[in-house]
């Protein structure tokens, strides 16, 4: 019989929040112990998330007012920023899975140019194992802090790190052109994520200049085994979830297919498409699954790939509850093998 | 431990079709042994339907190939008319879940004025129960073929079955008007379905001349004990899943409240909202779960009941899977507790 | 040939003042000398409204920077209270028309009670002209200023106000169920009117108190000589634009067209369609036409009728340039014949 | 005092007939006498297209029944194929803008490579003029039919014309991401193009192998002066309208910025943005402006390109009014200045 955790969700009214909650929600082995969220203490669930009604939900309260003891595991839905001060002072035997920008980036300074201010948890920051399940497995079943990757980031890097590992790509010509559903941008009203601003439209924005471009930096060095810069734009498309990254590289066809088939061979939610095929993001939405594509160039040398996931499953809370799996010792997809929700 | 039954769809290339394996997918207790689809027979599942490429499922094939020995149960998501001559040509001990609109109405004459042209099948109609599951649930356990309810009709008299039970309301004076999603209309290409044509636009359709005007008729007149017709009044919404049926009926609206209330108390999928709430369509999206309100009019007597359920999940393939647990002796709520999607 | 007026738009910062931009850059008759928004002063208006950055404008000031000398006529796009507090201090012979909801309302209590608190520029208030132009167009011409009616209020009253002059319904069984686009709601963030809250769902706000209610009952009872009150159900759509009102009303159903026909021969933006035909938002949008259709229920003496137009043209831009038209001595349909922009 | 001409439209029945007639409604020198579409002759325009209720127009009629006398040009909307056999059949001395593809390419082993059949009127394939206005704007003027570009084509063709003609980027290493409304893929019922199969999605399709390649090659190849091949990898939007090219080259931002800026210097409907700001298509919606926008990568030498504009405007009817308006010795911009549709 499987063993039930206990967890808290912190920073529970956002929409990771509520899609951690909605996983959870029919996941045999977990039990939402605690909900906060600061400036909605002392509402009930239903009232920020009314597709949540039907279930049996603590109360949210207070960060401060959280009582930790009985709490296997805490997952941190924070503002950066907010999350390593929050998660510095938790109980250091507390396992946590932040889904945050906090704790993804290696290099003090890369975190101080890319978001603006010094670190303030660097300890933290040196425990912590980044979050992409398929290529960090044993680091986070033994660590006690678990870093989410970025929903952008984690959508190039399913696409290109068997490639640069493989060597099977020239790593000095990569463009990553990317278009991304708006539930990323967070649910705080802003006037760039209004129904009548994003709807029927599309656009790029922070091009070349995305944070997630960090991560790009560092995970794709490391698997190259020397340094690599992409070009990164994203566009904000009119839906809410989904991501596709359109992956401009060169290097054979067939060759870049077979390296992400064979890393890819045994993966629970990583699909690969036969060759030729382009995945679409409302075949994963809803869902932990990430779909890849690979097609030839009509120019020799030239290849397109394409990855496509849930920026709010596979992209952060599908992910983080995967992870959470494994630091807690249950089975890896518990929770998790929902197909997704088409139309 | 659960005994697992074998199950097979016909029509499965269709958005009723899809639906019920993706619920079965992660049934515990069911098994898709067979997928029928004559002009998309020899195909993957995953050719037709990419979001659930990651389940090892059976081939399409055509009606005339199924071999239903080993077969517990089969679920016909084909058109009406093509469904009375398929299932008069199955074993007649094989159990049948019927996603039509073939054996809705007990009337053959009244089958016959809406649907135009005479029934083939009149013994089955005869033995066919009405798959409401919450108002025929007991006649449904015994049964062996279920007919499937009408999407709108389903929204409809989930509003006011038990307010004409219990009288609390002018049977005279009814008003139902609907809004639903395009994906009830079909994956068949016609110019009213495209997405330029559906998108960023309201209008109403089939006004008072909607079929499944018959099955309020029934329904309702049963439920009064004397001849109920309403006004009924449908609207295409920009959106693929949800209805929302505005009832406006005379009564007194905490009567009206109390009445759903105790109809529905200890209902697993119907939820009714405190006093002077109005439910969303986006808040049962991908569930099998219906919510209900009810708001005052500032007219004394003059009551709003709202009604809103996933014309693809709760308003057919989540009914009918439902049913069939019934009808295999497996938990009602099995393989159906999965939360809403949102956004 | 054509002389020009001078006009200023204050509040142009939002979707209304935006409308009005995009109507008058084409409008041989007019020509924007000023543009205000506080909160957006300095900035150029391709700044705000990147869609209009090929017209030569003037940059947003303050209204304290507002010079009148040489304008014709003001558009205030503020919002309410705000309204009537600017165009108090604005010079008396200067032409307004206010889209806000401040000048509406004849009766100074049935405006605190709607709007909570008091009028403070009765003066103005009883001087100001509704702006339903086909219904008050001699009044409109002679008025110095002239109050945008409310969009939703607008849709009801076209389709009533006909019908309870001709006296063809009976006035105490009316049931206005409207569903609106969101840029209703205008630009400034709300969470509410968010991609991720508003696109794929569906539902009732403000039921049985929508503030349009106090238009309804003071339009409606002036035209049938009595007190009416009406049911009215806003539902927002997932759609930018566009509102129709589905009305529920006792009569026959070809007299009730014959009264719409009648009333709009010669209005040159009411389309009234054939008998039996239903309208959609769509086919009004970017437009300042009004569509109107009539169909009969099932159940005699019952009759649907449908009426939609776009909410930020003939719903209040398209409108208030129509008023400004005939105070202005223009001809009324100047600049506004351009085809509605469909798909 | 303007001449009014007297037009035709052959396949009227389309979304580009539809913008065509939407785009003449208002323009003060054209008149429309004929309008054909063979499978739905008979039928009211208002039956086909209720947009366009308000307008007076005549009666939709089959080809064969078209009387050219007193026409002083035909726009030709037909499928191609259709189109090169229809226009072989005009009075030759009837001017023609054709929307089809059949008179784009000049090499007759390109189209019959392209489009999988032979060419059956080379003499007016030799004849054609490339619709592209503001690169053919002399020779159009003095032609007899004009062929209108590819909607993609056009897109891609403004974005990079100039640059290669400058000299300015590195032809031999040029990316073309672009992703498309739906409304380009017709009016004809498909699966691919159902709301339900659109809307809340994003994907590539004929990846390395749409035919607009040929435009682009034909076109780049010739300002150039070599060959030039580029990749091109299109995405379908879940929205109606626009397309927005993001194209990935190498050179320097600002002299790619300079050379865009000369080259559209005085053109009325090319809108280049400051350095570094990207366009959106939300902003030429329903209008015939392309807004185009330049920023430099992180790393050095490389830059994006963005070019937007209305697939069924700028990119189809309204750049073949434009030429009409050309060819018909009328001012260029006339019935085409009017702003694009936001929200």
């Amino acid at each position: 019989m499987t063993k039930t955790c206990d967890v808290a969700i912190l920073g529970a009214s956002g929409y990771t929040g509520a899609e951690l909650v909605r996983l959870i929600a029919t996941h045999p082995g977990m039990r939402i112990k605690a909900l906060t969220a600061d400036r909605k203490a002392g509402q009930s669930y239903a009232e920020v998330f009314p597709h949540l009604r039907h279930l049996d939900l603590p109360r949210l309260t207070t960060i401060g007012e959280l009582d930790t003891g009985g709490i296997d595991l805490a997952f941190c839905a924070l503002p950066h920023a907010t999350s390593q001060e929050v998660i510095a002072g938790l109980p250091r035997d507390l396992k946590v899975v932040d889904l945050s920008a906090d704790f993804r980036l290696k290099d003090p300074a890369v975190y101080e140019k890319w978001y603006g201010h010094p670190h303030l948890a660097l300890d933290l920051q040196a425990e912590a194992v980044y979050g992409l399940t398929e290529f960090y497995r044993d680091e986070i079943k033994g660590t006690r802090l678990c870093a989410g990757t970025g929903c952008n980031a984690a959508t190039g890097l399913y696409g290109l790190l068997p490639l640069l590992r493989a060597g099977v790509i020239d790593p000095d010509d990569i463009i990553i052109d990317l278009a991304t559903g708006v539930s990323g941008a967070g649910r705080s009203p802003k006037e760039g994520s209004l129904h009548a601003e994003v709807s029927e439209g599309y656009h790029a924005y922070n091009v070349a200049k995305h944070r997630h471009l960090a991560e790009f930096d560092q995970e794709f060095s490391k698997a190259a085994g020397r340094k690599v810069e992409v070009t990164f734009v994203p566009h904000l498309l009119p839906q809410n979830r989904g991501i596709l990254a359109t992956i401009y590289v060169r290097g054979e066809g067939e060759a870049v297919h077979k390296a992400l088939t064979e890393a890819y061979a045994g993966e629970p939610f990583l699909v690969v498409l036969p060759y030729g095929e382009a995945p679409a993001t409302r075949h994963v939405r809803g869902s932990n699954f990430v779909h890849l594509g690979v097609i030839p160039d009509r120019r020799p040398g030239r290849v397109m790939v394409f990855s496509t996931l849930d920026n709010l499953t596979k992209g952060s809370s599908g992910q983080a509850l995967q992870n959470a799996n494994l630091m807690l010792g249950l089975p890896e997809t518990m929770g998790l093998m929902a197909a997704p929700l088409f139309p």
